[in-house]
């Protein structure tokens, strides 16, 4: 009977969705569903917490305000703040990240498969686009400075182009609480193991040799 | 072979309501999830029984003719038939309350977080009432006779209020199994620890005095 | 601009469910979508009512307590209470009916596609069953007195019986607004065009003769 | 920390479709969930293999171009491709079936309660059709070709027929990885334990010597 | 032919979430589904522009880093940037506020019913809060500084405080392109026509001049 | 009453998926949403066709049994089966596509960002893969022969290369019935107006030269 009534936590938080999902976790209350990594040791298939020991850590992070480090290729720096930093996101369907950008770095062509972005400029000037499926390929494109907001739509590969002269900073939010990402290079370019070569000298209508050289940088 | 034969049961139960929800326990059935409160005890995230051992229980309850006891300071009692009393409703998004009224008992401003409720007067009558969200917190009320319905749409405060001379009795449905209650005064005046005095006091715009008076009976 | 705030109402109804429902009828209001029947006759594809013409009579339906006419062949008869009587219940996700039964009447095999159903007996007695899944198709049944519930998951075929010596009288709760009946008996031999005799002779392993003969009454 | 990490890989297959669904499967990946049925010896609950461990061949069946065996009584064989036989299919909501008729094999009256279908035909002729809902049950027929594709929405009664001279044969999508089956014939004349004859003699208005009959095949 | 290739776009993104929405507005890109206020001047029901005519500054909103003006009553102003703002957040679901707050301002006890949100200050000091659902009624609270996040999981009752000496500036995401906002107090003691004095009496343990007074202010 | 009783057919069909979704489209049957370009011309916003005037052509496609013209630069052709040559498919969650294949050509790498796709080999001998998301960009690959059957999760980069002598030829079914391509090589290279190249050229880490290049092939 404990147990029941337990099991009501999980249902709760799933349900928040669609009326048809599983609950697996009992608990007496029944407003959340917090990741418990501690559980997963003991027990695989375990997800939450019991509601009684969460804490209000468990839906807190801190550190937003610190720059990312941009010394890298592409001279930009994600902070992520979503459910593997915050288990009390777990099941709520949102995120942020902190994006830094060195003057004219860039955040790369990506894509989230299950997140649409919403991004505000804290400082700086960014260029930033998203492009369209099949057949248009329409680039959507605008430069943003200090307040401005854009939005990302969830599957569409999208970037963003430091443009001002100094470092830029944005936070973006996702709906997703783990949104993924696919950046492009790395998943056409540097996959483990490699897509053919002459696979991609087909796509991208290149000689293999371009594509082995695209291949070699990641 | 037999584990994955078995894993069907709650993929299909999940699949209810989308595609894409994940299954975990092993059947050789497809059609519902049933709680299983004992598997409980030996590992956490266990959700359903064995289908094989699910029985005409799992999906039954009695006793939903009986008048709860209406001796307390709202004058009403709540009868939840829910998954935490009926394990086979669990993912399958619906649950049913009885409501008894004593003479001019109310059931005090409350929300569902996860659910809509329709509600049809058995004995009685009642006065109902729900109000819209901001900006226009429109009330809409009406008195009901025997025999009629009404709807609560879900998240939205709402409230009955005995109005005939004798008890009362309604059942309603409510679009979850698990639909949580969020009663207004006992979360904003009685949580646990309270929320500081000052805080309501400013919110509901009356001095610090009442905020405790009112704090004190929660 | 009055017509985009005015977009918000459908937008924040549709989206109970899901982020990503489509929103397209204006609206200073946001809690609800109430169907408009009048406006269909303007324009295809309007919904809803303007929220300011709103009234507590959208929500409303009055009736539930009188017994329905039970003298046809099977002896029993359903009193809908969905978004066809009640527009507030468009996009809520939960319906009423009641049942009455004559003396051994039945509600014969049918079932839901789009609702699970939680039924509560209010006068007399009932024998009801739900049927699995291929490949038990195991019948999970029960005899029902007064103040008794029982569910029928969604999709599964399930029928009642009154099995008291008087009338019997139910309350059922369905999963959505809208939840749709399949009855065994009229869509198999009942259809119209009707289904090629051969094809229900060999489906039901009889003589072309009984399928003929069951045709020929629905 | 690890456990976190890993914990995301379900999180992200279940938020495919809407953004508040349990993860509960640690994993560094996060792109799928292949059913591991080699863990559920070991808890009860567990879903998901370890992505690290996930195979090619989990994503994988063979021998879709093999014929069934059709010497049955309704002359048609059912060859499913759903997550019983491709783990990886866990959670993606979709997958196939072949189906070979003999001449004049029926597929006969089914429902299937979590998946539209959409059927090919790759050799011979059928006749195929479903039937609408109460109260029209309108049946929609067409006859079919090599090449033709033909719909049958989710939740409602439909089967084949060969009308050819030889074999048929047809590759059915469903939009569910577990899109369970009703046989109308099994579920109503053949469930285990038997439904009543008298409620079905009045359901199908025959004489109970005819249902007994019936009953008797399945 | 056009036109239901037009019909395409509505349709693309209305699935985004679930498979089985309705798509009504034709278009050949197939991405998003910005409103269109213009065209709800022509007819009732058109929710989307033509892709053709989407540009940039649909999915864009300027001027956030701007204060909003916090002398009211509560010492705190909410500056929206959701689908009232930004039509290209249609069906997207997530949304943006700044929040700014006088020294000791407050951000009065509220829900959202359709939204999850996550907060991170950006200036000053806040102490945030949420309340659990019946029967705990646990109050989880913190007090942030600068560059901390914290998360109201959806429904829940919830509020911020300034405890720094200064303004605070708050920025907070929404699982919703339009989450609803319920303030309490307003909904409860301030709504119209009024809920009756004896019920909130009732309600809040108090006398009814007192919740007279509380009606008075709203 | 008529226009709302034919309110039910939309009602009906969209909330297969989820409770709380808008029907806009009367009609007297309630099993499906067949998309009606013909009242696009009327009225936006019209998406259903009057269920009294359905035929079995508007579930009907025929055709799928003869090969693509694959003289083109990737040596493939996709023919499409989904909601834009079968209207009857709208709301319904699926889709097919034959693929045709010259000898060595390739389906380039692509996302469905809508879409999970299961893939049967009819004639000839594939190599397939598909790419995990950051961190591990791991491609799983596989060669597939006639009867073979592969899935490609929603969302990931996936191709196909036909590793036999002659031609190939597969059917896929996705779970959408307007999945979605997103090539990557033409949204990336290939966008309307372009990506700048400094931005490519860091992203794909070569010198601008080469992005021009690959450019100037899209």
């Amino acid at each position: 009977m404990a147990n029941l009534f337990l099991l009501l936590n999980l249902i709760a938080v799933v349900s928040f969705c669609c009326v048809n999902v599983l609950a697996f976790e009992p608990s007496p209350m029944q407003d959340f569903c917090v990741a418990d990594p501690a559980s997963l040791d003991r027990v695989n298939g375990l997800a939450c917490k019991d509601p009684k020991s969460v804490q209000a850590e468990d839906f807190f992070f801190s550190g937003l305000h610190l720059a990312g480090y941009t010394t890298n290729a592409v001279g930009s720096k994600v902070t992520p703040v979503n459910v593997a930093q915050v288990p009390g996101l777990n099941t709520l369907g949102i995120s942020l990240v902190r994006v830094d950008y060195a003057p004219w770095g860039i955040n790369p062509p990506h894509t989230h498969p299950r997140a649409t972005e919403i991004l505000t400029v804290l400082e700086g000037s960014l260029q930033v686009g998203f492009v369209t499926s099949n057949p248009e390929n329409r680039l959507i494109t605008k430069v943003l400075k200090k307040g401005d907001v854009f939005v990302f739509p969830i599957g569409l590969v999208h970037y963003q182009r430091n443009v001002g002269k100094g470092n830029a900073v944005a936070i973006a939010a996702l709906s997703s609480q783990n949104p993924g990402v696919i950046t492009i290079a790395n998943a056409v370019f540097g996959s483990d193991p490699a897509i053919a070569t002459d696979i991609l000298a087909k796509a991208f209508q290149v000689d293999e040799s371009i594509v082995a050289l695209m291949q070699s940088k990641f």
